[in-house]
This record gives C-alpha cells, sequence and structure tokens, in this order.
C-alpha cells in the first residue's frame, strides 16, 4: 500500500519551462526600456544561446549578453535584466489543481515529500513562493543527499524514510530523473506530461496532465 | 549658475531606513511562519546584532542567524527569510514628492546625476525599482570611481562632467559622505534631514525635509 509520495517540483507542480521563458522576455524589455539599442527577437536569440551553452544556474548570463552586445555601460541594463527577471521568477504560481490535490492527499492520509535535483535553498524558496511548502512533511534535495536523482538517490530516500518501495509513489515530468531510477528500484511511477520534455516517450505506471488524476489512482491500487 | 545637481539615493530619494527595519521584520515573520520556534522580538535582537557586526552587504545573515538558533535544517528558514526580505526590497517607493520633482527640475533644463557609494548593479536596481532611473543623465557609482564619496569622489565628478565646482549641487542625507567633502571643494550642498542620520548636525548651504523644496531654493540663487 501507498503510504509516502515523492514529488518533483519544476513542470510538476508548476509550469517552469513557462515561467523561464516569461523571465527572459520580461528581462528584455526591461533592458530595451532603459534604452538598450536592437531588435528583440535577435537579442533573445543571443541570450538564448548563452543559457543554453552556460546552463541555467549560471549567474552571468545578462553580464555576458551585454558584452556580447558591445555595451559600454553595462550596469543599468543588467540591474533592468536582473530585476525583471526575478520579478518574473517569484511571481510562479502552482498549476491550477496543485493546492487543492495536496490538501486531499494529506486528508487521507499520505505522507508527501518533495524529490529534487538541484540546491536547497533554491528549491525551497520555490515551494515558499509557490505557497504550498507545508504540505510537504519534507524535502529530499541533491545537494543534500550528495547525488542527483539516480537509482542511488532513490535508495537513500528509502533509509530515510524507513520504507519500502511499494509503499512509495513517485511523481515527475523527466523520464530519465524522475521515473526510470524509481522504476528500477520497485516503486510507484507517474510521470506528468508537462514542460518541454512532454514529448519524451514513458515507462512510466501512469501518466497525467496534471497531479490532480493521482486521487484516483490511488483509489483504484 | 547651478547647471548640475548631484543626488545621494538612499534616505535622499526613498526612505532607505524604513524599507531597511521593515524587511528585516518580514523576513522573521517568514522564518515563524514556516515553524521556526522562538519570541519574534528576541530573534529580531539578535538578527540586528549579526547585521551590526558583518555590514549590510554581507550576504549571510539569515544563515548565520540560523547556526546561533541551533537550527538544523535551515534550508526552509533561509530561503523563506530571503524571499520575504527580497520581497520587501523590491517594493522600495520613492519620497512622494520625488518624481514631480525630478521632473520639474528636468524641464527647468537641469542636468540631473546620482552620485553613491556602493556597488553599481545593486544601486542601479534601486534607480529601477524606484522607477526613476530615466531622469538621471548619469550614474556615478563610489565602485566605478573607484573611490568612496570623498573630495577626491567629487573632484573625479567634475573632471567626467567638464564642469565648475559652483555650476554644482549635492544633495544627500549624510553629513559626512554628501555634505562636507562636496562643501569643502566649493559645490553647493543640501542636507536632506531623513533617515538614520536625521538628527547628526549639519553644515550644509541648505537643509530641507523633502527635495520638493530645492525648486524654491534654485529659484532664489
Amino acid at each position: 500500500m501507498i503510504k509516502y509520495i515523492l514529488f518533483d517540483i519544476d513542470d510538476t507542480l508548476f509550469p517552469s519551462t513557462e515561467f523561464s521563458t516569461l523571465a527572459r522576455k520580461n528581462a528584455i524589455n526591461a533592458m530595451i526600456s532603459m534604452g538598450l539599442p536592437g531588435d528583440q527577437n535577435a537579442i533573445m536569440a543571443k541570450l538564448t544561446r548563452i543559457i543554453d551553452r552556460k546552463g541555467s544556474n549560471y549567474g552571468g548570463h545578462f553580464d555576458d549578453l551585454c558584452k556580447q552586445l558591445g555595451i559600454k555601460d553595462p550596469a543599468r541594463y543588467t540591474a533592468a535584466a536582473v530585476a525583471a527577471y526575478h520579478d518574473t521568477k517569484t511571481a510562479i504560481q502552482p498549476f491550477p489543481k496543485v493546492p487543492l490535490t495536496l490538501l486531499r492527499l494529506k486528508e487521507a492520509g499520505y505522507k508527501l515529500y518533495i524529490a529534487t535535483n538541484g540546491d536547497a535553498v533554491k528549491q525551497w524558496d520555490k515551494l515558499i513562493r509557490l505557497r504550498i511548502a507545508l504540505y510537504f512533511d519534507g524535502v529530499f534535495v541533491s545537494e543534500e543527499l550528495g547525488t542527483e536523482k539516480s537509482v542511488s538517490f532513490y535508495r537513500k530516500v528509502l533509509r530515510r524514510l524507513g520504507a519500502r518501495p511499494e509503499e512509495c509513489m513517485m511523481v515527475g515530468d523527466r523520464e530519465d530523473a524522475d521515473i526510470a531510477p524509481a522504476r528500477k528500484i520497485g516503486i510507484a511511477t507517474v510521470r506528468v506530461l508537462a514542460g518541454k520534455h512532454s514529448r519524451i516517450p514513458t515507462r512510466a505506471h501512469h501518466s497525467l496532465k496534471d497531479i490532480s488524476g493521482l486521487i484516483r489512482i490511488l483509489q483504484r491500487l
């Protein structure tokens, strides 16, 4: 019987892909508002290339962009871009049915956990911004467990919970990080089909458009 | 004749002391909302001592606070505190008469500049958040000039502007940084009596409760 449900955050509990795109657009618009010359789409293409190359956790995207654009007084544009980017990122909202579904699962007696890759404070920041932090009985972050989501990550989680695999369910959007390794050690898996990875085929036990379907899946088990 | 007016930012263009106090209070309330045990005032006293000791630009205030409070899982509290702190800091508003006064000064043909201590991107961020960045013809930041506000700072500013001291006016709340060194080299000085330094006596040419009085001072000159 399932007792513990583990959730990924990005593109599982909120539309992370959508907010990232919006944050970049708003950042570029803010630079243009401060007087930056150039075409919005051309600047966006440059920024996208920088992010693809340096990764999304790199801190100097806008500094690099200013350098590429040959800007001599970058502070005003960097400040405008970062402010607009953060304002968008801090305005994140959960997928509409998420808060009520989490509440119903708590009412039904399930223990809810987060299982996420990344930096602990950054991932907690998302839970707080989404106003859903208090629903979770615990948070497992790769930074703290010393390994990215993998068979060894999920084994550590089971050990910390004192749980057997058949008592757990993992819910996430990523086939590689959320589904495959959890499934491999006997955890029930639910794939959420959202965000930029939504078209990758799945071998999960169940797949859903949003997590509200979880309640029916759990009732049927 | 005055042609160039230089402005300090903190406690001159917006109530920086007030927002800092509010930001700290909101941060502590957010930690308590996440389940932190303890008394609000006692925690505030600890935080104030940390900030006094490490300075306001130190990045680890809340990490240190969690350590002092003996918290074993600090990520959730640090994330909550930082989010609330930033939300308050990014909601800064100018003193009520500031935007209209800046516009009137521009209409009257004055060139407006910022003269500020600190980090260039952080100071630009404030101008952008206050929605007043576009009023300024330029920004002089100590980080970029290589010296904090002092006689040598103001000499560099005059050189960059190609201006004589008698063509300039410096407006700020700090006797030591804004008034004394500018006055020493013949710049007209206006002290704004706001924030935590407001009771320090002044030798400025003029003093004001807010910058709206500048227009009358300039008309009389």
